[in-house]
């Protein structure tokens, strides 16, 4: 029996993690034969619907979870943890500017980025969801140095499942035909979905949609579809937002599939002119439990301009944050 | 690859359903080799928050995931179905006698009985959830009788891992070391958990625990433990009830552990001394895709006792709704 690996999950009482917390201890992240001991966060007042969570987890028997620890502390929730979901993060609130939402996340990823840097294990993989993630997941990194920088990354795999959805859904096909989707730069609406190496059942799907759909359908929708979400559910997602998390640690820890790769928001190394320690969406693959940025794409003028934006609003989110680090 | 299984779901709009449909399409239920067919119905009024349902089921891009099908059309919803999970009831209102609970919630099973039996698949497997759960299968059986009767079930995992879940608790061991847990009876405050075969790491459970803390703290903290989780969490379970009825398919399917077994409702065929017909709930082993009553064990005066007492209402509640067959 393996030994257990130490989950630390943040915003834990929330709906994004009511969702996850129950596909992690049934092996969907780590692997069916791998134990785990779930640290959950919460704030204070959240502390009783947490405690609800953790008796709801237990009423499941999962033969994988060694221990549940339940804490508003962050040091302990981060103590040794070998994986940490940092899925909470200040709402925008009505009225609140853009820049005031990015201090005040910076603010509460700065003072976890330094208690993660003294009490986490030295390997820890960081994989932030909670919004503006990218920037925050930056922040983080600046107020952690002791963490390898290269093990924290954003999620950007909810908007890579979203696109390999409408590319199945334009072209009638199923969801696992299609491979070589890419995601590039920020998650939010600048972000770049990218079907140019995107495959289906190995046909080229550039040769099976029209550039018109892919530059000004395809785009939009699925940068916006966090938007049609909450107008269609009333609340934003959840369940598809905690897959795009059991999925992008699934594939880091345990290998992307073979002849395919995945989207990421990581450290740039300078692939494809960004500038570097931006947190970024690339395509990556997996293997060993390290990815590597895929490399030798060639981007049309299009792509290349809508990366470059992208990259513009990450270096500006960057900026308005710098007294944080 | 498999052809794909039809999984009819009611009530799909719901939380427990909004826990349950992720983890079926992640291959939690059938496996990970098993695709799928998800065929969800809903009332009327729910279809648009079921629409939102959909949106992020293709939103993961499950590869299981052949097709989504949503409707507020049980004819539709049932047609061809493999397997059918009833999780859709009307749940007690204020001032509601127990009597009309399960006459209204009779109407329904009738209904959608008659309809499985036009429309559904020859072999469909089908576990009852929505409460009254026992009663409800045992009208739909009545009002199905092409389909086999021995694969209309209702879900007793759900007591039965919390059973699991309080036994690892009290000896400070880990849930993967208990086995042999049973629970006898009806889904309902009168169920018997029972500890008497229990194992724990092979150890006889009674040998670790003492007899007072079994018969007077263990029976009503489980039986009573879905009241503790609405009070705690201010609604009632559901994460935990979508993972008892993915344990409960899962194993009928694909079998149950070697040298442990668990306990489903299933139609009685006399053994232990019950009414045949009754759907109640008995420790059972799966293999092949069926399952078999745990034969030959002996139950204490006490245990005895309280199995016939859950048979007595069971018996309550089907001539409670004798008009329904």
């Amino acid at each position: 029996m393996k030994s257990p690996v130490r989950v630390a999950i943040t915003g834990a009482a929330g709906q994004i993690c009511y969702s996850l917390i129950f596909r992690i201890a049934a092996g969907d992240m780590l692997g069916k034969d791998q134990p785990v001991i779930l640290q959950l966060l919460e704030i204070t007042p959240a502390m009783k619907v947490l405690d609800a969570v953790a008796m709801e987890i237990n009423d499941c028997a999962f033969p994988l979870i060694h221990d549940v620890i339940t804490t508003d502390d962050p040091t302990v929730a981060f103590r040794n943890a070998d994986v940490a979901l940092m899925v909470g993060a200040k709402p925008r609130g009505p009225g609140m500017e853009r820049a005031d939402l990015l201090k005040d996340n910076g603010k509460i990823f700065s003072s976890l980025g330094k208690i993660i840097n003294d009490v986490a294990g030295d390997d820890i993989r960081i994989c932030v969801v909670g919004n503006p993630a990218n920037t925050n997941a930056y922040i983080l990194a600046q107020n952690a140095p002791k963490v390898k920088a290269r093990n924290i990354t954003a999620m950007t795999r909810l908007d890579h499942n979203r696109a390999i959805y409408q590319l199945a859904a334009k072209t009638g096909r199923q969801l696992s035909e299609v491979t070589k989707m890419t995601i590039w730069g920020n998650h939010s609406t600048t972000q770049v979905p990218d079907i140019s190496n995107a495959l289906v059942s190995g046909e080229a799907a550039t040769s099976l949609v029209d550039n018109d759909w892919a530059e000004n359908e395809f785009i939009p929708t699925v940068a916006k579809r966090g938007g049609a979400v909450i107008a269609a559910r009333g609340s934003s997602s959840a369940a598809s937002a905690a897959n795009g998390i059991v999925d992008h640690v699934h594939d880091w820890v345990l290998g992307s599939a073979e002849g395919d790769w995945v989207s990421m928001s990581v450290p740039s190394d300078g692939s494809y002119g960004i500038e570097e320690g931006l947190i970024y969406s690339y395509p990556v693959t997996c293997k060993d439990g390290d990815y590597s940025i895929v490399q030798g794409l060639e981007l049309s003028d299009f792509i290349q301009r809508k990366v470059k934006e992208s990259e513009a609003e990450l270096i500006d989110e960057r900026d308005t944050c710098s007294d944080l680090f």
